[in-house]
């Protein structure tokens, strides 16, 4: 096992009715300001709750913030935030939203020139506005860790700073019996990623990290389609156990101690960016396809996740790994996403488009031993066709 | 799943030469009680480290804490509080000396009559001295949890704060390399009984609360014979598996949104205060006699930990359940713990001392559903004998 320093210091509130705990979560005092996304969270009851919730606080709202959040939506949060000396922010959505509060949390304090820049410099957040978090659609993990992704003019850009880490969730699934099955689809296998981006490496002998993430992976084998077919769908504790997996799988706990991939996440922000491939298909067409290419640097853990999440114990090696790869591409068909390139109808031809973008990003030397150059790039992306 | 609240802010530090993390840990202006145990760390070069890392530090010593930490020697702390101005506690030991640290640092605060009051009373925590914890031996979790046992006259008693958990954690598996197999073994099965206290009782479709624990379980059973092992005891590895397994056993998270037990620690703390009985050795004593007196409530269960945890497939539920219970208790003896009271001379005759005991501290009603009275902790004394 690596060495590691672990830390999660965010306030989980789960279940039904939850929402309620805003009233005492947050500073009486504080001014709030509530953001949020297109406007579901009126139409399902969440929005009417968290007023209910808010009503003895002064807050105010900011709405609009979009699917890939854009730094040109999130920085008109700014002026009402100065106009209104806004000291605290409750992010209430998916992923997004909860991205987007945390760049406006961190903007707000940014002393330089653009607050871009955290971003495309990685300039380190000294300050933020604190945040918490009612979470609408479990997929990202954004509710209880420091990261956020921001899209600007198409470059689409992490930051992370423990600042910025919600200082409470709340994790109702209830008010995910609302969301289409394509939100539901897409966020179960964002969460699959992020394990498998955490697991699927070189072995270090983090036993505990890998019944860990095997655990998740086998829960949202099971419980992801019941998310999806009519005779499960409304059961919330479907919804639940997607909701906890989902929030487990990137709080930073199965990532202590072992080494970390991400090159599906990268190569797949590039597809979001150049394309708007929705985040989560973007990581069902590439991930199987790093793979197929990284077969031999990822032999020892692809044999295990045969084994331990698929049951497969059976042919040799090589047929062992590709029965899971099988298996994985499977099991995002019937997650109804995409996992190939040309079912999002991107060809060959547009693949050095998406190499050059990588190279503009800094993108040459992914994955868990930084040797997935460009070139290994475009023969993962070739061999996603 | 049950609805729940989760929250664990102490910052963990994993891994070689992670002591030096002290130095920044602990506030400079802070002054520093550091408390052990019976001085094993002076010879094991644990409290040389500590000493470096606290070169620039303020700090004092109390030592003498015993296993089973008592009321007695914890208040002679007090003193050595007051007369330096203490506000920091740097407990560094095993679960006695954490658990020890933490009664001295609510007592430090404490405003009534008697601290004692604190667990007699289970008068609740307003105020303790912050600490921190360097860990020396895996098993209790008190590193990174809030749960405090201290005995007195006999008394073994447990409190709970979120007051007293340790600010951080230093978790280096180099230092238990030099622990006697009695320890180690202790350790292992103590974390053991943890999580199956939170994990063996009625099915409430906690999926991932579940997989962890079973993760867990499957850790211990494949490492802990290891640490005892002449040819793979040296293995820091397998002391970092042992060692992260036992803090994620009792940190909270495998418990939150499930139903739990702890009748087995109940009952074992009485086997220790009566005679003096090693705690981790009275739960492998009373564990496989609670499994068959409630395997009518814990079926369910039961049948799962067969088979997930121990691989038992053939056979009808009963003989599964059998097979399941059997394999706990040969484990239990592959790590030199005894299964049965005989084993530590306890006779039928002692059993109506335990159940006055148990009746004296108001445990008549134990177990997931509260449902163990007094009667059925005597069938399970007596199915132990």
């Amino acid at each position: 096992m690596l060495n590691f320093n672990f830390q999660n210091t965010t306030h989980i509130h789960f279940g039904s009715k939850q929402i309620q705990v805003l009233s005492t979560e947050i500073p009486l005092k504080a001014k709030v300001l509530v953001v949020y996304g297109g406007g579901s969270i009126k139409s399902n009851g969440v929005y009417d709750q968290v007023v209910d919730a808010l009503s003895n606080h002064t807050w105010f709202e900011f709405s609009g913030i979009e699917p890939n959040p854009t730094y040109d939506t999130l920085m008109k949060a700014q002026a009402i935030i100065e106009k209104h000396n806004i000291d605290y922010i409750l992010a209430v959505g998916g992923g997004s939203v909860i991205d987007g509060a945390k760049f406006i949390a961190a903007a707000a304090h940014y002393q330089g020139e653009d607050p871009w820049n955290i971003l495309a410099k990685q300039e380190p957040v000294t300050k933020a506005v604190p945040l918490g978090a009612v979470l609408t659609l479990p997929a990202t993990g954004s509710e209880s860790n420091g990261n956020s992704v921001v899209t600007r003019d198409g470059n689409k850009l992490p930051f992370s700073s423990p600042l910025v880490r919600p200082l409470f969730a709340v994790l109702d699934p209830n008010v995910t019996l609302s969301l289409s099955d394509r939100q539901i689809s897409n966020g179960v296998v964002d969460a699959f990623v992020h394990i498998i981006e955490q697991y699927l490496t070189y072995d270090v002998n983090g036993k505990v990290q890998d019944r860990f993430s095997e655990g998740l992976l086998q829960t949202l084998i099971e419980e992801g389609p019941k998310a999806l077919q009519p005779e499960t769908k409304e059961d919330v504790d479907v919804r639940a156990n997607i909701m906890w997996s989902a929030t487990m799988a990137l709080n930073g706990l199965i990532g202590a101690g072992v080494p970390q991939d991400w090159s599906t996440h990268m190569i797949g922000h590039e597809l979001t960016g150049a394309f708007n491939i929705d985040h989560a298909r973007t990581l069902s067409i590439v991930l199987p396809a790093v793979m197929k290419v990284r077969k031999e640097q990822k032999r020892a853990k692809l044999l295990q996740y045969a084994k331990r999440v698929w049951q497969v114990e059976s042919g040799d090696e090589n047929e062992r790994i590709d029965q899971a790869i099988k298996l994985t591409e499977q099991f995002f068909i019937q997650m109804q996403v995409p996992t190939r390139l040309s079912d999002v109808d991107i060809s060959e031809s547009d693949i050095d488009l998406l190499i050059a973008r990588l190279e503009s990003h800094g993108m040459i030397a992914l994955g868990e031993q930084g040797d997935i150059s460009l070139a290994i790039s475009r023969k993962i992306l070739t061999q996603a066709l």
